[in-house]
């Protein structure tokens, strides 16, 4: 087991990543002083696998346990199942000393730790990341929320874990688009952070899909460290932070206006990459040979490097304007300098219309 | 107007009290720095007579403006009113930028100080209390929150101010028993707190029901100072600032069992001082000359001493162990030394029980 601390003054926890740790949840929280009863908020496709598993583990450690099952995929990020875990949470008389301990993915950890921020005004909470994406990414940093109608992510609290427990075991039952979506942020943060993770990956590219192997291991270590670092020095996002979402702004409009569902989270910003690097050739230096890299390391990993239907740019186009991280209509884009190196700069609508014409279907391969 | 610090690093801000304020909103906006629109969430019962000057003032400070009006009464803070104000603010596509102001009482700020902690993971917020009660405990510290059908303030959040803009010109169009019931936490204040505070209160008993007068101004800035100093010192709660809840234990447990609306919340709060104060005699040494100067204090004003209909006790104790502040079932109370000085101590089931026989309708005035 690898140990990444998060810095965050009385704040700070840790990220354990490693094998065979689900059993060893109970353990792990009685040496992280949790005394309370537990709510195992869990992703319903886990209630047969992994579920039995970490009761058996907090049952042995002497814990009161409520088990609240969530229906697997994004439409669970709701007002309606917050009201459930609300109605879960306050029926079994859960107290303030209660954790709330989410084992899922990205989706189940959005929706269980805001319920944890918000009931009785805050309770512990505990990550349980089961996929690629919520163990490099969403169960690190303490950002939390549900979707509206309107848009992703627009409720929501900044609340970190009290531990985060990565166990790269449960990675074997993940289908392997999702792992594969999963490898996108993987492949932004070496872009964004570290050309000599970017070197990892490329020189380890055939092995990027095998999570059994140590190359997972070092991914997971690799991305929370990374993710611990820029969090520590901003928390809430007031500015470096904001360099995570390179790719995203065309990603997450590519979600919204394809249909949520039509693209995973990471083809989406594996298509925003390629149109972030082609913006950042043309506006903040990035080689194009760097660019190329980028691109061939998603090739080769099996991500989309263009829209598999057209959308309509203007669509696009609102939807970025929408995006909650717009302050009065202006595009602000996370663009690179060179791998290992981004910065953030306001764009043209101009611009973001060419970057939108390279990853249009028919635009012949960059 | 007079001005209190709320010093809370940096979320410090500042609570203004005075006359005409209401007109100056947009302009202490700008003073205070906030550029984006304004979601102008107001209690319904306020349509007519104080929303309209609020927004003339934002419109002639520049403001673009978005009125919610939210239902009067308790049932307001639920997730279907949160709920509607979330689509308010998403559908008019307010960003980070915006300032959520609240206009009317507790329910109001409560409500809508929630939508602004959570919206986008939380943007600007701006107290403008109408109610006795509001300017002088609800809208200062920064909890906010919702009820559940379980109970009261079960989800929320720690959601300080920007501004707190206390207008007393508003106190003229609240009926006399909700600024009676006001009162009743003026004069926990100066139980809790301060001792010159109480004797000013006993002195001015005939004019604490006087809205226009110069009391009023001096009860709301007393209060705010002492409710600056104590959140100041503990904003979350995790020790002093339970003091603020004296008789609010019984007083919470008489409101839930007799069904909300039954008794006013100060109207319960006095009936809670009457038994927190005699669990004090009996228990932390509080003179019960001082308990009676309480009691009288309370019926100068007319507020009640005793229960109007009888309640069962078991179902109070059981109210008083769900309530949140409880952790594994153990009563904690505060309770006072003397005038001025309070401290947190558990106390035995057998001991409420008698305290509850004291608040019994058919008690004989102590």
């Amino acid at each position: 087991m690898r140990t990444v601390a998060v810095s965050l003054g009385e704040r700070s926890y840790s990220v354990k990543v490693g094998r065979g740790l689900l059993a060893q949840l109970g353990v792990e929280l009685r040496s992280a002083s949790m005394t309370g009863a537990i709510a195992l908020v869990h992703d319903a496709a886990l209630a047969a696998t992994y579920e039995p598993q970490v009761r058996a583990s907090l049952d042995g450690a002497g814990y009161k346990v409520t088990s609240v099952p969530v229906p697997s995929g994004e439409g669970s990020k709701s007002l309606e199942q917050l009201s459930r875990l609300y109605q879960a949470f306050a029926g079994n008389a859960l107290d303030r000393g209660t954790t709330v301990v989410a084992l899922g993915g990205g989706v189940t950890g959005d929706l269980a730790g805001f319920a944890a921020a918000s009931y009785l005004r805050g309770v512990p909470f505990v990550q349980v990341p089961t996929t690629l994406l919520a163990q490099v990414d969403a169960s690190v940093g303490g950002k939390t929320g549900i979707d509206l109608p309107e848009g992703k992510n627009l409720v929501g609290a900044f609340h970190q874990p009290s531990l985060v427990l990565a166990d790269l075991d449960t990675l074997a039952t993940l289908p392997p688009e999702e792992y594969r979506a999963g490898l996108a942020e993987v492949i932004k943060t070496g872009v964004i952070a570290d050309a000599a993770f970017f070197d990892y990956l490329e020189s380890n590219s055939a092995r990027l899909l095998e999570h059994q192997s140590d190359v997972a291991e070092q991914i997971v270590v690799r991305c929370c460290e990374i993710k611990a670092d820029v969090v520590g020095s901003d928390e809430r996002e007031s500015g470096r932070r904001a360099i995570l979402n390179y790719g995203h702004t065309i990603g997450h409009a590519v979600e919204a206006v394809a249909g949520y569902g039509t693209y995973l989270h990471g083809e989406a910003v594996a298509i925003g990459m390629v149109a972030a690097g082609w913006l950042s050739s043309r506006l903040t230096g990035f080689p194009e040979g760097d660019a190329a890299r980028n691109r061939k390391l998603l090739a080769e990993v099996g991500l989309p490097l263009r829209l598999r239907e057209p959308l309509e740019p203007l669509a696009l186009m609102e939807a970025m304007k929408r995006d909650k991280k717009a302050r009065g209509g202006e595009l602000r884009f996370v663009l690179a300098r060179r791998i290992g190196e981004v910065e953030v700069v306001s764009v043209q609508e101009r611009d973001v219309l060419a970057a939108l014409e390279v990853i249009h279907p028919s635009h012949a391969a960059l």
